[in-house]
């Protein structure tokens, strides 16, 4: 009904994570309602992501300088590498502010049905990391599923000989969770982890 | 913890409708995953969009064309015109194949509490079209709220001592809608125009 401009904007907003097709077109309605302060300014900031935003070849991570700004913060502690699926991961652990040591974006995890095996992930990079003489722990804070799990075990194994620790996060029940919702593996975990 | 392109990116993508700062950043994240398949085509699917869709100038629907698609289409029904808020409502009727007629879209409804009068909308423009010879019927499908039936009510008043039928979309029941789910307001509606 509309231009195949407009379908094809749609079609890619589509494309997005959150976005389904209805939730597309209202997303490019509104950015035809307002092109000068949203439309014209996001064509721009893609545009210039898309060009400036690369993956840092030491950690993963995504930022315009090389290596990136948390590789390049001399007082983080480097002793201790962090390592997160995706850098979605490492976003939210530094929102936390919980975390100053330095991250290890694998890009992914282990799944075998989809063909994902251990040359496709930063795993080999990681390996030689943990072995430079400075660091002592990596925390495999990989998702609590069964790829993350898988994958973590693997790169633990990895490391059997490497003079690293290899530390896990905690399972238990979230702040503010009710006990009544959790499920049963998680009540269990935190029990035994009981303080 | 990024660059500032990705914050940037991030904060002009939590304007659209449907994303949140937690989902913009998913949607930042994932264009840059994948960047020769969403990302860079979806910048120029913008720019492409801003530069050449425009609302048309005789009903206001969006198109590349002047006038719109809709409008240039001679097979459709010049004698009624169904007056819409907005494209996105347009669009909803045009999926439905119910319609074969003209539209007109106000771009919004009157609101005095926000400061938008009938000269904020495209209602002079309407009732100019209304009293052209050949319109015999002018379908007010406005949203069933507060302030679309003020709207329609006003435009309705415009239209008193013009030669067309002034007609309204019916209230009822929804397709697959059940009873005990809907408001009262809408039961005593369906109720009071059984068939």
């Amino acid at each position: 009904m509309a231009g195949v401009e407009i379908e094809k904007l749609v079609q890619l907003l589509a494309k997005l994570p959150g976005l389904g097709p209805r939730s597309a077109r209202r997303a490019a309605l509104t950015m035809l309602k307002r092109r000068d302060t949203i439309m014209i300014p996001l064509a721009e900031a893609i545009e210039t992501a898309a060009q400036a935003v690369r993956n840092c070849t030491i950690c993963g991570n995504l930022d315009t300088e090389e290596p990136c700004n948390i590789c390049r913060e001399p007082h983080r502690d480097s002793q201790i590498i962090c390592v997160v699926e995706e850098v979605a991961d490492l976003w939210a652990l530094e929102r936390s502010g919980a975390f100053r040591g330095r991250y290890h974006v694998l890009g992914g995890t282990l799944s075998p049905f989809q063909g994902v095996g251990p040359q496709d992930l930063s795993i080999d990079a990681l390996v030689s990391r943990a072995r430079e003489a400075q660091v002592t722990e990596v925390i495999l804070a990989l998702n609590a599923t069964v790829e993350g799990q898988t994958t973590g075990h693997f790169i633990a194994e990895q490391l059997i000989d490497a003079e690293v620790k290899v530390t896990y996060l905690a399972h238990g029940v979230p702040m503010g969770g009710e006990l009544d919702y959790l499920d049963d593996g998680t009540l269990t975990a935190a029990l035994k982890a009981r303080r």
